[in-house]
């Protein structure tokens, strides 16, 4: 009988596991909350392909346990592939899967719930709430559907971020270095960044991080930007030059920032800090600011998001140990 | 030259009060921050109409003392006419004048980013970054997309909610005792409150408070409802049986609760309990609960709706005083 092991399965997993298992009857499936190590490897022994999902690297000794269990076939849960030592696993005869593509609608719609959330000056009612100060004035609410919503980068997630942003009746604008004929064709493009940032009420950035894009958010851009602007990373720190974003909080020229990303982020995320030292004050300041809502790289963390994750890791994984073509491989030797 | 004299103008309102001065060089334009009383009523003495908004009573001594000034065109900045006195306003001449529409989309929009906020979770997320806790999980989000949402009430505001879930992707059905004949042909209307239970993930409220709709959500329609149902109301508090909404709540029947409005609201509302013993327990309890979320009839609040209240109102008052035809005049034999 075909087996396969999945690591690291958290809580939140586990339904849409069993969803899979009852659908595949005629596979064996098994699990371990731990992370894969070298230690760990061993549980694997008797699996035809691993399921994994992990910050902590995929060593060349993790690789080697893995590969001593007899298991060479690993499906990752994720679409990031950074911490896995490549030469090692193409030396060993590794095959990979990762899932590239989970839900681009669950960062879209995060984006947009917290843009709009700035634009009511929700955070400061919630704190007034709390309070039990149940006056309305001041704190009044700019409507989404009177902002011109400037996207940049119209792939998977723009895209949806903007079908969101006309559902409210806003106007949406866009920027793109290769230009999508659809969107084109319907006139969303504007010719340059700096017309998109003279134009927009809201910014939203949904472009990779690669080295053309590092701080492309700046004091030079925002300067070209509206007085009163929103702006919107639920994409990757380094996009932002968090610096210049609160120079424009501090003099008032941007309205609210929405973060779900941040360069510092390694580290600092997704750990409990409560009654322990904060370790970073710029970031902890950010979170306690009215007019900015922080999220711990959480944009993709959806019911939805995380059943396609196991799903297509494990459609993967039973393609790879069938000898079928998995629907998306990992080229091991991309740098 | 012709003068139009404003009561409780609010800081808020002082934009647009001067926007449409500007647009009316002609009209000599005047304003307090005071109430109108049969004290204050003697401001207005010259002047050919008044723009007012209030929650305090027009009494018969008010409306008199308002014509003993030579004024008997009253035009409100808001929809609300029950708290003056129609048979002493007949009486003495009056011709007053409302604003019944001023954003149906400041509604909308609230109740559809407080649904969405509900779904994602995100007060416990937020509660949870206050105190430095950065993990993600369990706090995982429900995509909007992923929901059928019911929408009762299909009027001006539900019109606006059922589009913005529509952007997010979202299956929209709804239930009206008039169904408009466009919505009816692209097919959303089900036939009954109860096919509309069975069917809706969420459910929003945007009918009137009529006595045939009193406490609508009860015990007896909320267990017709799917477990883990989302509802709204930022309509009136009255269509709600709040105990009921409560008992869900605690039973884990009901994954959250959206309410701008709440039976017990007036006095309580729009005053500032900070310090002060707060008078409503059970309207504590709900504002601290990690999946409700409580504003104090605030959706309407936008700088649109704030507009345009202040916009409509002077130009219905400039009509009565020109003796032309008011775009809504309030009838003064109406209960
Ligand atoms: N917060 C989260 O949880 C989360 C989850 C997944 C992805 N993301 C991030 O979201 C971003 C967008 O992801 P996607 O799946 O939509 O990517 P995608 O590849 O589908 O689209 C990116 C688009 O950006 C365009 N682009 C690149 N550089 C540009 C520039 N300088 N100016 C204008 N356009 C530019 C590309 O042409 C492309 O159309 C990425 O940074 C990704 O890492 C965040
Ligand atoms: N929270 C706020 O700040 C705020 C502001 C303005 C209005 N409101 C409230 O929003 C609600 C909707 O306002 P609107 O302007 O859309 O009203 P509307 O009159 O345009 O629409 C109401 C709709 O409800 C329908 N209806 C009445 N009883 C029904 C029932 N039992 N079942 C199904 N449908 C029924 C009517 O046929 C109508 O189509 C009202 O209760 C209003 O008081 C709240």
């Amino acid at each position: 009988m075909t087996k396969i092991f999945a690591y690291a399965i958290r809580d939140d997993e586990k339904p849409f596991l069993e969803e899979w298992k009852n659908a595949h009857k005629d596979i064996d499936v098994d699990y371990t909350e731990e992370l894969l190590t070298p230690e760990t490897a061993k549980l694997a022994k008797g699996a035809d392909g691993v399921v994994v999902y992990q910050q902590l690297d995929y060593t060349p000794e993790t690789l080697q346990a893995l590969a001593d269990a007899g298991v060479t076939k690993m499906s990752l849960r994720n679409v990031g592939v950074d911490n896995i030592d490549m030469d090692k696993a193409k030396e060993l005869g590794f095959e990979i899967t990762n899932v590239p593509v989970y839900s681009p609608d669950a960062i879209a719609e995060h984006a947009a719930i917290q843009a709009a959330r700035i634009l009511r000056q929700d955070k400061r009612m919630d704190e007034k709430m709390a309070k039990r100060d149940l006056r309305w004035a001041p704190t009044i609410g700019r409507e989404v559907r009177d902002q011109v919503v400037g996207v940049i980068g119209t792939g998977h997630i723009g895209q949806v971020f903007m079908q969101i942003m006309e559902g409210f009746g806003a106007k949406v604008i866009a920027y793109d270095i290769f230009k999508n004929p659809e969107l084109e064709k319907k006139g969303y493009y504007v010719d340059s960044l700096d017309d998109l940032y003279k134009q927009a009420d809201v910014i939203s950035l949904h472009v990779p991080d690669v080295p053309a894009n590092v701080h492309m958010i700046n004091d030079d851009s925002i300067s070209k930007m509206k007085d009163d602007v929103v702006i919107i990373n639920v994409s990757r720190g380094p996009l932002v030059d968090i610096d210049a974003v609160i120079r424009g909080l501090d003099s008032g020229k941007i309205f609210g920032y929405v973060m779900d990303t941040y360069e510092g982020e390694v580290g600092v995320f997704n750990e409990d800090w409560e009654g322990k030292e904060f370790p970073d004050k710029k970031l902890a300041d950010l979170i306690d600011r009215p007019n900015v809502l922080v999220t711990p790289h959480t944009a993709f963390y959806t019911t939805h998001a995380v059943r396609n994750m196991v799903t297509k890791a494990f459609d993967n994984n039973l393609a790879l140990v069938e000898g079928k073509e998995p629907e998306s491989p990992v080229k091991l030797d991309q740098d």
